[in-house]
């Protein structure tokens, strides 16, 4: 399971600050913690305003890879950031996000194709994220059709679900894990990425929900998950999920772990 | 879920002393702090001795009917004890446990027949714990169709699939979870129960590891779960699962549980 740490995010009040002043130790510090803490892929996201964007993801892009050599996640809404972040950065690296908005898919793809990035792949499109696992599914086909049409293979897509709130639908975290599961079975080299708090959103304690469904999600076939891996919660559950499933040989990752104080 | 509250048994040294002195306080306060915690049944287990047993498991029946209503689980490896307890209780309960053991099997399913009891079978028999799924599906197929000889409706019957310790085999886990799954398919009115704790034998942080397990075992399909319900680590674990996959209407038994300062 690759962590993706997604503390540096522009639209996070101090990141928002740091990215505005150009605090180059700011950031550098919350990448080093990230990449310590177990982070495979840093996540970077400059989104402070549309016109700085692009600039302000460069600037961040080069202030992080001085200080570390852990692959990054450019995260931007805007083509023409994730252009620019792509020219800026030095290794191969993740895109966060396409998804089958038109727009989007026509402008990303191309920056794509013919590199050795992955990409993070969401099931929303024009119509907005949908309500039912089998209109899921239908993004889920028209997105790997199209990138498999930009010669990115489907081992480095990594679709993401979309776990909605459950306070506001009962099946919200269900239809994520239903959706995998189907399309798996469709596309068994396609990988899969979840970001994990909005299913907790509008309920109390927050973390207990999200460590718990980044549990089932494990077991559902999750590949990636962006998280604060500085929590060491999410951390300890992560652990022992891929231990309990038969994936820590020796429990040699587990018992690391619990030396290094991180399990509890 | 069902939650069988396990605290009350004889092979946990102050337990066993209270059995021994005969200690009705003892037992019944700790009776009605499962009760209060949520257990929906109460384990009984006076197993100090083969001699004492059947006596020691009336006695303690008898203190725990006088502060409960809470049905509970008859606990034993002694038929002649599960006998005893059956005439002691005043409701309708579980027996804790049958197996593929031949003995077992011949001498309590007469017990059971007839009645309206619930049976906890354990997917071992005369030649130990299988190793693999199928050797464990082919025991609980021999045990289903015994019980459904006696007249026990599958209903009625909560099979274990027996979670052996990580530490010792990788597919510790992985085994029971899959045999739940597998069982279910051939048999879909039959139920689940689990005792948690062997699974994590061996390794530091067991709680995490117990609840982590608990998790991935509700998912799988579990009915009932043997565990301590005052651990609320093991009871947000299971609120926050059954409210994520989807079994918990309006969020109320989270949100409750929250207020009660039992999430966290």
């Amino acid at each position: 399971m690759l962590i993706v740490g997604e503390k540096l995010n522009g639209t996070l009040g101090p990141v928002a600050q740091a990215i505005k002043s150009r605090d180059t130790r700011f950031v550098q510090e919350l990448a080093l913690k990230q990449a310590e803490a177990g982070a495979d892929f840093i996540d970077l996201n400059a989104g402070t305003g549309p016109q700085e964007e692009p600039e302000s993801l460069v600037w961040l892009i080069q202030a992080v890879e001085r200080v570390t050599d852990v692959p990054l996640c450019v995260d931007s809404a805007e083509p023409a950031a994730i252009l620019a972040g792509l020219e800026a950065v030095s290794r191969p690296a993740l895109v966060n996000s396409i998804s089958g908005k038109e727009q989007l898919l026509s402008e990303v793809l191309p920056i794509l194709s013919g590199r050795s990035w992955g990409v993070i792949a969401l099931l929303l499109d024009d119509q907005g994220i949908p309500g039912t696992v089998e209109e899921r599914l239908a993004i889920g086909r028209r997105l790997i059709a199209r990138t498999r049409a930009a010669g990115v293979d489907d081992e480095r897509v990594f679709v993401d679900p979309l776990a909605v709130a459950v306070s506001t639908r009962q099946d919200g975290a269900l239809l994520a894990l239903d959706t995998m599961t189907k399309l798996r079975e469709e596309f068994p080299s396609i990988k899969f990425g979840l970001g994990l708090s909005n299913v907790s959103f509008g309920l109390p304690a927050r973390k207990v929900l999200n460590r718990v469904f980044l549990t089932l999600a494990v077991a559902a076939g999750l590949d990636m998950a962006i998280l604060d891996p500085l929590d060491d919660g999410l951390y300890s559950e992560l652990r022992a999920a891929e231990l309990l499933l038969g994936r820590d040989r020796f429990c040699r990752t587990y018992t690391k772990a619990f030396r290094a104080g991180r399990i509890g």
